[in-house]
């Protein structure tokens, strides 16, 4: 199901980036799951597009909920919104159906629809689609931190610049969760910024490396082989437009180690199983085992810059030059950040009904 | 669904290290699909511990097939089978369900099923469980070579020894896929083997990067968003356990490149659209461009080895030392390629399905 | 997953009885349906409530989509709609949910959700979200005629009085797809009409048993066990309000048959395979034989009635009278004729797509 | 998915009639359910043919568990198991895979799988595949019993002869289920034997109706629309052959009442919401009341019979006359009702843990 995701909590999206409006219908929330606006809107602030490293293209993204909240509280019954879509810049658009934007969607979505796609803004595949994740994302979020469990994601690599390490504390995750520009060490933050205004004078484009970290959550939560807490975070990232790379734990670092290094050995702290090191990211055999999830994923750099392309007419079938119009990031990176965490919110939530039901989320 | 996977052909796997047997349903295979016995066992083969550089254990590992398979060909209901346990010896285990192997599924397992599971071995999470995904694999990937598309995977990285990169040509996948230890390069393949045995000596293991390309799939196979071609393949590979990391083309190095080094020209030739590299591994907005489909999968050092680690007594909640029993391997990356292989093979035949239906894998 | 129905083809319902709107969203429609608004609206005219026979609540059901849709096809990515609740009054339903009205969804929706639920007009379980399954089917439907597919559904029996059989001709569905009171004997159409009113004057209500048939259908459409024709029917029609009973062929009345009654003799006309009766209602072990789907769905008479009747306060715990007040229908097995032919044809669509793949629906 | 049934808990199935071995494995079942053997193979007692009123083929169908069970209790990881099939005879089928007998699978199963199926015994298609369903659903009754839930199924009607109403007490239910012929009234139960022993002289065959009843489960369970109780019971009791029609509560009777007859009047009873009729079945909405779950299963007299009957030769496409060899049932209604009870026990199981998680049925 291409437009629908999970288990117990399924989201279906839909939109297009230059229709009336996207949205979501998130089915399966828990009856009694507090809904706070701000804090929605909190979140979809830090996807916005704002200031000099962003696209100019500008949205309210105020969700209208049609559905499922009554009283600040989930009703139990599918939670609907729409975001509509203001504005809209069609004409920037005329030539990419005949002429794909490289590394865009543009071609293969032409291949697969057969023309009847709307390529306008990268039509279902824009990254405004990202926008409903961040809402549903919200609300799983909120439910999430009531149960002590706190998701928080930062710039650890923005096109060669690197930022600290985790400390793993609920602390520094609250204060990261407060920041638009996610990054850990301010001197990394400023040259990051410097980095990404860098790429747009020279009409190109950064991309990077996220760094998920989650603490708070039980050992016990996953499933062996197929829904492994791997798979199913995986398969929700790999959703985000520009992710091509995840790798939990100590990653692709891996492949230097050997057993002796990598292994996270056992110990007890205050009465309680912990790991000593944890190059596992949190999970062994798909299933949490207490400490910190830890994940990574690489955003490539934006496919929209402004010089000129190599690319190809449909319908001539013939090399020819593009030049993109309409209005670019950057970087998107640091706005992808809150999509990160979202979906990670929503894949735990789900994932933790199977073990405790839905009543377990009306307790205190 | 834990054990069940997939959308329109399913595989539901079964079994545990040391019970009577493991296996699979396959549903949803297409009837008329040439199914050869031969081929399945040559793709055990390439899984099989061998050899100084595998352990010990070795099982015959001939599936017995009970269902869906008639004068050769799939008759289009579920495909069932089983392959006996024969080597099996639960006395080398009989500590671990008290004290877990660090980086195992023991702890985790222990906490999921508390206590109700059969450790032995690793029970239901031990790579065991991947040899029927390996027969199923086989079947499908024999349907898609009729169909001229071929999956190849190599150790493109063996605790830091690197092999050649791919040419993407059916012929040198061919080859490839008529190797047990999968290395394109021949010095760095007898390098990785004297790797291997030299972690063996010192009672270590080591891990790597596997590779794998398709090519010969068509543009247009895959969805937007949560049925994307990565979303789907990486729900798929990270179920195989020691996975911890998986990136599509450029993968990881796209942190380091701006857009307009990242971004994939459009080009013709032969008539037809390509593009001029493949930084995005063949897949643009999670569909197929008609490129070759690549990944990189990073394979964690094996976490059995013969060394005294740290662990704990889950019984008196004290620290403990650990020395596992039983058989290793060193590596079991050269193994885990074949894997990597069916996984992909089951993704796509599914994927596959969704264009074209089950009819379409009887035509020529 | 309580609100999103279908494998290939989903649709994902949402909105309550009293909130701003409710709607749908469908993914996985093949790109390229021609999607005719006036059609969509000739459906939704056979659903609305009109005339003494009908409730006084009048909703212009006019949807309005967000995506999917361009030039009058389908784009292949979601289609989504929403349809505005306008005419609302909810102060009718002040008091039931304290006072549960017997035999609606207010009990058990509040002992499920806990209270949080929207109980006004029924809230989620309101007959009105069918009004989105109407949109989703007249797509479908449509799709299925340019394939040859016809669907129809007539009243067979009103509280006692019984229409004539299906000769199931194209022609004769093409005309009872016509008329808004679904009857095929103009006697007893009269006199189903005459038994509502009558009933609304007693300030009761009634039901019935719909008969839909299907013709047109290919022989080799469903599964065997649990994705059979009659299991994936079944399970959209029970999604339909009131619906209480549902049985295919010769129904219940295979009960004082013998086996040499009911089997249904093979024969050949024009050069193809039929049976010479059809007491399976054109299915045989879930798959579609070739002949006319036949079933029957009991409805319920509509449990809002005007009278008074014994409830509970469940604050108090205590028994109580109950008036309903608001507006009813004192029938609305008329109205369920156009969702039951609308879930059907979710239904086959879905199931077609399995054997042809989303190609097929372009082709003509 | 055709093979696979379910969500949270689910059902493979496979096999076929004269196949090595039928079987299933069944996913997602919580860890530490107590697994009795014996009163699994009381459950397979019932299903099996014995006395002059069944098939002289006879089976042992004694499970073989291959994985999940351990120490007498699921493990938590998939609980496989194969029933060997020993008393086969696929001479008796030879001709039947080009002479499709009438109202069986044979001629839909040659159209679906394109004459790659194993028509012998019905190939997949067969009855005896209802027995894997069995030994999954005694598992899961055992578990709903021991939190109070009983299942019982009684032949309401036997080709006309009619057995008493349930009276909805647990001792009733238990008495029913010890015995193998399953009616409440022993001189109804005398008549039915006759009846189907005079079937059987006749070279024919008789049906009739089922009708089940869950007796403790709690109020809230089921969903609201696609997945209410109505429609997962409905899914899964038209995956049992010769099923062709379900009913809840009043049923097709609904049809000659008005609402103020249908409607359940909610009272006080000891302090808990009762309904004083129950026409619903203990279900509104989707959703469970509390009161007892009340359904009616029609079964078709089953087809194969002695006599000759009209067929047609699929490769000449000329008409014939069939002689079924073999061995018959002259009914299978009374070796049906443990095949219900186990659907109906899945089912439920399921959806309960919707509500409470896995770890709820660890409690007692």
């Amino acid at each position: 199901m291409s437009n629908v995701f999970g288990k117990n909590i399924t989201i279906t999206l839909f939109g297009e980036s230059h229709g009336p409006a996207i949205g979501a219908v998130i089915d399966g929330l828990p009856a009694g799951i507090p809904v706070d606006e701000t804090y929605i809107l909190k979140q979809m602030q830090k996807r916005k597009a704002s200031g000099s490293i962003s696209t100019s293209r500008r949205e309210e993204d105020v969700p209208q909920f049609l559905s499922g909240i009554r009283n600040g509280y989930t009703e139990g019954t599918p939670v609907a919104f729409i975001i509509p879509n203001n504005n809209v810049n069609r004409k920037d658009y005329d030539n990419i159906s005949l002429i794909p934007r490289p590394s865009h969607a543009d071609y293969t979505g032409h291949i697969k629809y057969n023309g009847f796609e709307d390529a306008s803004g990268g039509g279902h595949f824009s990254g405004r689609l990202t926008a409903p994740l961040v809402v549903a994302g919200a609300i799983c979020m909120q439910a999430l931190e009531n149960k002590g469990i706190w998701i928080g994601t930062h710039i650890q690599n923005l096109h060669g610049i690197k930022d600290d390490s985790f400390q793993n504390k609920e602390e520094e995750i609250r204060l990261l969760n407060e920041k638009n520009f996610p990054v850990l060490n301010p001197d990394a933050e400023e040259k990051m910024i410097h980095e990404i205004e860098d790429a747009r004078i020279k009409n190109d484009s950064v991309g990077g490396i996220l760094e998920t970290v989650v603490i708070g959550l039980e050992a016990g939560i996953g499933e062996p082989f197929f829904d492994s807490l791997e798979s199913r975070i995986a398969h929700g990232v790999f959703s985000i437009p520009a992710v091509k790379g995840i790798s939990f734990g100590a990653g692709f670092g891996f492949a230097q180690m050997y057993g002796s290094e990598a292994n996270d050995p056992f110990g007890i702290e205050e009465g309680k199983v912990i790991t000593k090191t944890n190059n596992n990211g949190g999970i062994n055999g798909g299933i949490s085992n207490g400490m910190p999830i830890l994940f990574q994923t690489v955003i490539k750099p934006t496919p929209s810059i402004s010089q000129s392309q190599e690319s190809v007419n449909l319908e001539t079938m013939e090399e020819t030059e593009l030049v993109i119009q309409g209005r670019h990031d950057p970087a998107i990176i640091h706005r992808a950040r809150v999509v990160l965490d979202s979906v990670t919110a929503l894949v735990l939530m789900d994932q933790l009904m199977e073990r405790h039901g839905s009543l377990w989320f009306q307790e205190n």
